[in-house]
């Protein structure tokens, strides 16, 4: 029966290769049963506890789904705000009581470190869904699965991170995963909202090819792999600044036509302005399919911390 | 295997007779089991996802029992605003992301016209659980078989709608629905709050006939089923005209010696206090069934657009 | 088939010795069968409706874990105030509907007597889980089920009750529970928050050896089971006092050196400071195994109010 090396899912590069390669073996199986009617039972008799102190409801109708189609149940705490945390009581208390009641435990909180603190107060697995500016290991999972589901194979893959590339949790995590793969970089950013130097500096130390540039045409023409993000205005200190670029950062059909042939597009949702809404017909467009491969990764890793794999 | 017309639910006049006669023999059927105490597994392997911007648990509690006693699984989103919506993503987006997840999409929304968008967004069924002042169509086809539970057939039957006509989504579908069947109306509102002209025009242009009164008690006299809906005192523009009025459109024990023997009394809930209390030991208080009506009701739809039944 | 006497679980004090002794022993039965791994279908084909005015994360996980291990179903209202209630509608009217859906009910409410409102307004089963400033029953169950589990019996157990025994519900119940028991009980409460004057006397008048001090560490030195309780600060009318007293009522490991060999803590949770989290590693600090308890206890009502057990 394959396992994990750890008892729990807290940060994107706690996995080994051989982990991932597992756990997209694992999604790929499932979203295959899955496809085909098939009914699984493989969480029978087991019970997650969701655990949200921010609301997100993509990531928890992602993680109870994957819950309920491997056949195992859910109790759910959708603002866990306004229960027993306003009465004073600490992470570590909640996290004893909810384990006395569930098999596993999904925690989204607004600070970082929360998940990892959880973990520690249980032997029940606790799988982190983004613990404010840390981690959140199995949106980079699933980008991951998605980059694969659409090209095949991340391997020879130049996958360029556009947007708002300083702030975004989400491009951090999912660079220094792919840092390990046959990956080309191109990382498209206005000058005060570029990559962190450190980041880019362990890519190279890793000899990984990393282009950087502030025009989206750039990466256009070179990108298998196009990864969104939005750009917010109050990011800017110059708000002419913000005028002059925000054009440029949002992809249209029109601006489509610059691109290498067979781009995928992704974004991890939501979308305010920065994909214009002509851009759904292109068969590229991946955003909504990476959404739904959230349910056959999550699956794969409530299979895999539960020892039901 | 029989299918309705349409892949969603809509709107209530949206189905043909013979639609509507399978729906509620079909019901009849879900309830016919249930009450013997069989288990149904007609979803099995199925996910529902509610979706609810408006708060409205009478509406997600009975959906979500309906899929559950068809052996489904739900996800549930009893507070929709309080998420992605807030953080600007368009109601496209939104089902976009859920069809990812779910088999069956039920959405209530502050919005006129917001499940007909979400339809065309998906190829999964959406069910329309009340668009703002739009349609509720759930709601009709229960009324529909509530009447026909109680009075064993639609056919022939006097049936009073009494209150706020002019504002009642509820009552415009109910008429609309019956129409097409041998039923007689009568109507009874305050002067400010009759039904709408073209509806009148609609039904008389069809052969029905309607009578319309300010006195209760003239459809008590005549009336097969009496439907209750609330008169709001803040749709009066005259105050005076309301306290004048309000005491005559509150049904009460004493007033149901007028009644016509037998008359079966609906309410679409909730009540404030347009119906007395002590009419609740009255054999012919159909409100409270008709809530649970829901359930059964459901079933069928939801079996239906998904191909089960 | 064994039945409780009467359809709801309204109070603490409504049940006979040979039905706590039924209930602690259907627990140990589904405590064990759950240990064991086994899946149980126990009610199977029945739903659960949670309806709770105020939010309770700790009372609603646990009673929804209960239903799900039981192979039962669950609809939830987590935030019933947000809901119907708002738009004026009765509680009566609310368990009228949700009758409608539901086989069974548990309901949380601010209001005392309201558990019992709703259980005169349907034949289906409620457990109250919670009315204001009434009854807690499910919590002094498993406050019980815990002192036998922790020391094998309840009798012969001398019991510690301390911190503010004026105005909690929990230590109110759960010492009217085991008056009826060979048990001794040990009061340690400032002077403005001792027990109330009725309870003590209905306890000497049973018979029952009372004692009432003020000092924690009196009742530490001959406590088999001490269960804290919080002090707040607003309930002083003299913050001197509080100030004076609030350390004596926060229970460290230097202070449990003071205390009988083997002692049992026990507290409702959530704590906020009256126990040192350094307690937590301490083989007699129960309060988290007490929290679990709340499931098999649950279980085996909801079996037993269904006629399943």
């Amino acid at each position: 029966m394959p396992r994990l090396a750890k008892k729990d899912v807290l940060r994107a590069d706690q996995f080994s290769k051989d982990e991932i390669a597992l756990i997209m073996e694992l999604a790929t199986t499932y979203e295959t049963a899955l496809s085909e009617g098939r009914v699984l039972d493989v969480m029978k008799g087991l019970v997650l506890s969701t655990l949200f102190y921010e609301p997100s409801t993509r990531t928890r109708l992602s993680f109870e789904t994957a819950m309920l189609r491997l056949g195992g149940k859910v109790i759910s705490v959708a603002e866990a705000k306004s229960s027993s945390a306003s009465k004073g009581e600490s992470l570590h208390d909640t996290i004893k009581t909810v384990e006395g009641y569930a098999d596993v435990i999904v925690l989204r909180h607004p600070q970082i470190g929360s998940a990892e603190e959880a973990a520690k107060a249980t032997d029940k697995p606790v799988l982190n869904a983004g613990d404010g500016a840390g981690q959140h290991p199995t949106q980079s999972l699933l980008d991951f699965y998605t980059i694969t589901k659409e090209k095949g194979t991340v391997d020879g893959q130049t996958v360029v991170l556009a947007g708002d590339l300083k702030n975004g949790r989400t491009v951090h995590s999912l660079a220094l995963l792919l840092a390990d793969y046959d990956v080309r970089f191109v990382f498209v950013a206005p000058d005060g909202l570029r990559m962190p130097r450190e980041i880019v500096d362990r890519l190279k130390a890793n000899g990984t090819d990393v282009k950087e540039t502030e025009d989206l045409t750039d990466g256009l023409a070179e990108g298998d792999v196009l990864y969104m993000t939005r750009i917010q205005r109050e990011r800017f200190a110059d708000p002419a600044e913000y005028d002059r670029l925000k054009d440029s950062y949002v992809l249209t059909l029109a601006l489509l036509e610059k691109a290498k042939p067979g781009i995928s597009v992704m974004h991890p949702l939501p979308r305010v302005n920065e994909i214009s809404e002509d851009m759904d017909d292109y068969s590229g467009a991946a955003y909504f399919r990476q959404a739904a491969n959230g349910v056959p990764i999550r699956m794969a890793l409530l299979a895999l911390v539960c020892g039901r794999a």
